[in-house]
């Protein structure tokens, strides 16, 4: 497009506003949590409800078709509706799913697992991502004999009030007195931190990099995981990898490899069966026993069928070496589109990793512009949130990446 | 059975126990959580794995088939692999499941709920039981701005710490500084809880009746609930319903209503979608502006599978009635049992409610009998557990009470 005159954003959300007026009668807020529409700036650049879902696309209530850069905010690696994922998890509940008994794939799962990743001699499955994050904690409570919790600023771990913020509503002053907040990259601070609570320390708690919402993300600065565990080993306090959100797109044997550590504990959910609930704690032998004391469980905890799910999808995500490939569109979508911000005259900053990054226009109005950015960029069907990273599938095509820059540059020049 | 020969219990658990050596490898205690097999008393009584279920029917790894009475534990309501909701489950999957947006279905799930649950106002969806429990927690410390939370002294509300005994692994003192337990059935020490801390009581949770693991179960004292009400309301309390367990087994409307109060909030989770993840937490209008406040979520909190499995699964319970419907055939079942037992010259006790009653044959050895009990008649093909109560669905035909007689008259003679 080189007469910079863009198409007309075309899209109405009519029947989603219809919905969502109708949510707020019967559900708090109408939307909660994290797809909690209140996060979408400017306001009506967004649909709120989705119809149907295929491949890298998503139509909403309105018929409105969409390449979806945040992929369920994560849980979508392979794709929606990927046959392989989708098959296994058939024949698995055709025969049963949640029952009496667990399932043998559970093994089979536990035992790919290991296999797949070096940390990893066990696993233990849950359904949120702030199961395993919780159940690591109390694993290295159990293991060690210690209270206190030292994590990031801003980390996110789930949002069970331990987890967040003493500021946030219903979260009362007891919930965090064993969590120590130090900033991110900061060895300083972590010796700080280790020194003041000397010989009461449970575990670090950290995701491989720093991807809070809202900022750009930071990866970790050279020496900074070697510093960290050099001083966690010498003060006996355990290492919690938080790869809820990263893992699978970085590295599949753990994105902490990729980073170059070894952490004691990793925690994975979001990825790990294509979208089917399922979350899992993996660790080492010396774990094992410290794991096998804490009780931790829920209602669908043994369904077979999230398990069956996550097994051929861990095979699929090898056969396909899927971290590395989603690394490499990314790297070809967000590039391209730093380029295309160029020459419009803006610089679009990206941050974190190729398959889940970060992006910010910068602008002198700060972060209104990128919010209008990204709502034109949705208006025309592009989903991209302007407050959180984006995430990258092996289903996205090049097709879709050549729509992408196509609609991101009609988006720059409506916005001239 | 007159002759009182009792038929050789046949079953053998060859592939469960090679099955459990292995999962030993890679996964703590090989089965963790409520379905730790260590519960199963004597050791080799029950099987360990679950291949295929049909109805009130699993065949575990070795092929022996169980008229099951556990039903998965709780959320088999309507019978293993029902079609109208696994078609409901099907049709929604092959257009949406896990996505970036909200399902227009979840509203209407919300409003079946509003419409079918006299407390209800408004419903707010997770995963986990303890989502929902910690949920309710949450909105009742951010509507009164007070910290403290009543319980019964071994009721259960999930296995987050705050809700364990602070003898657990894993769990340390600050989880529970804000939890005030005390006994079932005992208003004098609600009194005293309410005086000691008040003006600091933000809820008082319990289940509807009282349900815990390993003892007879308990039912409210005449009084007991409109007694408790009556002090809640003079300190400004809240009351959350933990309706997990017995949620939609003896009331469609909440379990309170059987027993004649109103909480201000109710927490559901196992029987909604008849064994797809779902839980719920549903309320009063004077509180939807604080659910609104706090922030809960998680990976999968959104996906419409189990939401539109779930609105199917109401509307199957509402066209059966099946609360009476379970409840009849528990009281048959049940009652039916008694007086074998009293036949054979044994005193079989059921507490709890017909539909999910807990058992406990009377022995001068004490729990050693009913575990051998238990073990017999699930080594011949009738699943009872001697720790739980016990699970009807409406999927227990008069074929399977009449086998399940046949059953327990067996393992009454064999124990001779």
């Amino acid at each position: 497009m080189t007469n910079e005159t863009a198409s007309a954003a075309t899209f109405q959300y009519t029947k989603s506003r219809e919905l969502y007026e109708r949510a707020h009668d019967v559900i708090p807020g109408g939307i909660y949590g994290h797809f909690n529409p209140d996060m979408h700036k400017p306001d009506g650049t967004y649909p709120h409800y989705c119809e149907r879902a295929e491949g890298a696309r998503f139509w909403d209530a309105d018929g409105n078709e969409f390449i979806d850069y945040m992929c369920a905010y994560g849980p979508m690696i392979l794709g929606y509706r990927n046959r392989v994922v989708n098959e296994a998890y058939q024949a698995q509940i055709a025969r049963a799913d949640t029952c009496t008994l667990a399932s043998p794939v559970m093994i089979e799962l536990a035992e790919y697992m290991v296999e797949m990743i070096p940390v990893a001699d066990w696993a233990y499955f849950g359904k949120n991502g702030a199961d395993v994050t919780n159940l690591a904690v109390m694993v290295a409570r159990a293991a060690t004999g210690h209270k206190k919790i030292i994590a990031i600023t801003d980390g996110y771990h789930g949002s069970t009030p331990w987890m967040q913020g003493d500021d946030r509503c219903g979260v009362v002053e007891g919930d965090h007195v064993n969590v120590v907040r130090i900033p991110w990259n900061d060895l300083a601070a972590l010796d700080e931190a280790l020194a003041e609570h000397d010989g009461d320390v449970a575990a670090f708690i950290s995701s491989p990099y720093h991807h809070p919402a809202f900022q750009d993300n930071m990866l970790p600065a050279e020496g900074y995981w070697s510093g960290v565990h050099e001083r966690l080993k010498r003060h006996g306090v355990l290492s919690i990898c938080d790869d809820v959100r990263a893992g699978f797109r970085i590295d599949l044997r753990g994105s902490n490899e990729h980073f170059g550590y070894k952490p004691d504990l990793i925690c994975y959910c979001k990825a790990i069966a294509n979208g089917f609930p399922i979350s899992a704690l993996v660790g080492t032998d010396e774990l094992k026993d410290a794991a096998s004391t804490v009780f931790q469980t829920g209602s669908f905890w043994f369904s077979a069928g999230p398990m069956a799910a996550g097994l051929a999808c861990l095979k699929e995500l090898t056969r396909l070496d899927a971290a590395n490939l989603i690394t490499e569109t990314g790297t070809k979508v967000f590039d391209g589109m730093v380029d295309i911000a160029k020459n419009h005259g803006h610089e679009l900053k990206v941050t974190g990793v190729p398959s889940m990054p970060y992006l910010r226009a910068l602008h002198e109005d700060g972060i209104s512009f990128h919010r209008a950015l990204c709502g034109e960029c949705t208006r025309r069907g592009l989903f991209m949130t302007s407050h959180h990273n984006l995430f990258v599938s092996a289903a996205h095509t090049d097709e879709d990446v050549q729509k992408t820059w196509d609609i991101f540059e009609d988006a720059l020049v409506a916005l001239k």
